[in-house]
């Protein structure tokens, strides 16, 4: 396999479309589209170190409960089940945007770093996409007064009779990393 | 909250950019640009309870290792530790799906389904792709002579010894999905 070239396809501010030529086992010349939030022409000259994301799995030590958001995603159009996320910004450790956001959509605040994971890729048969994820202490009393305008969010702690129950509800939408996460909490396994 | 219209921005065949045009919290105009695998000229209006994709969690039960594979993804222009994974055909259901993906990417075929989790999204911020996440068991002997010319993909059986040393190894880059399990499974614990 061999990448040939990379276009990019599309021209907006936050994620755009790109097109990769490459050859596969037998030399044949094949076309792959992905998406990806990169500010490059060329997304694969672009180091994978640093992640583009930070998701945050947070556990409150006094309460014994794993927090979790229900946040309204508008290319859903309804409400998900996840984890605090938001972008690293420029200048940013993950540390810092982690710790950020999880006191501006939920109002609780670090502790403790218990694990950072290193930069892994969301759906790479489609993106580009990395988030890196951070386990944590936290500690305090959740709000929503923190968040922006365009965000609409209701943070929920769980304790391990709470994810079974949450998990069992067929109506519920949850993004993927929570929901095995959750499995795993629920199944009183220490995270 | 408020969906006011959708648009699609591109026309290619696997991928599209489309554009939601939404009211915030406090009635002001916004815009979202998302990726979507959909077919439909309006992504919200796809039910979510059938998955894009599905992602097949394999354990060994006769070498007691879990299966992943090392894959060429493209957009990354290298190569990638996930499980094995693919689109649900027209028609298909996950189990079925993931059997087939399983046989066609590794050679091992499944002898029982442990789990399947509910249509759960990849990275919601950005597309509206789900997944369905399949745990079984399998048996076999691994194989790539099932894979198409644009796969690229070698399967990897491990033991938790070997699943503790792949996470610490600084290159390897991982699926956000693998890298959870991964961990769960090297912390000796029952999945």
């Amino acid at each position: 396999m061999e990448i040939k070239s990379v276009k990019k396809l599309t021209d907006y501010k936050h994620l755009n479309l790109f097109s990769i030529n490459y050859q596969d086992r037998e030399n044949c010349g094949k076309k792959w589209i992905f998406s990806s939030r990169s500010k490059y022409l060329n997304p694969l000259e672009k180091k994978h170190t640093n992640p583009d994301a930070v998701v945050i799995v947070p556990l409150h030590v006094q309460e014994k409960k794993l927090v979790l958001i229900k946040e309204f995603r508008v290319c859903l159009g309804g409400y998900q089940f996840g984890f605090p996320a938001g972008l690293v910004d420029r200048g940013e450790t993950v540390t810092q945007a982690g710790k950020r956001e999880l006191y501006e959509e939920t109002g609780l605040s670090v502790t403790k770093v218990l694990k950072k994971s290193p930069a892994v890729f969301s759906s790479s048969g489609m993106t580009d996409e990395s988030v890196s994820l951070l386990f944590v202490q936290c500690r305090g009393k959740p709000t929503n007064r923190f968040n922006e305008t365009s965000e609409d969010i209701q943070t929920i702690m769980l304790s391990r009779e709470n994810a079974e129950d949450l998990l069992s509800d067929t109506n519920t939408k949850f993004d993927v990393k929570s929901w095995i996460i959750l499995n795993t909490f629920a199944s009183c396994v220490v995270i």
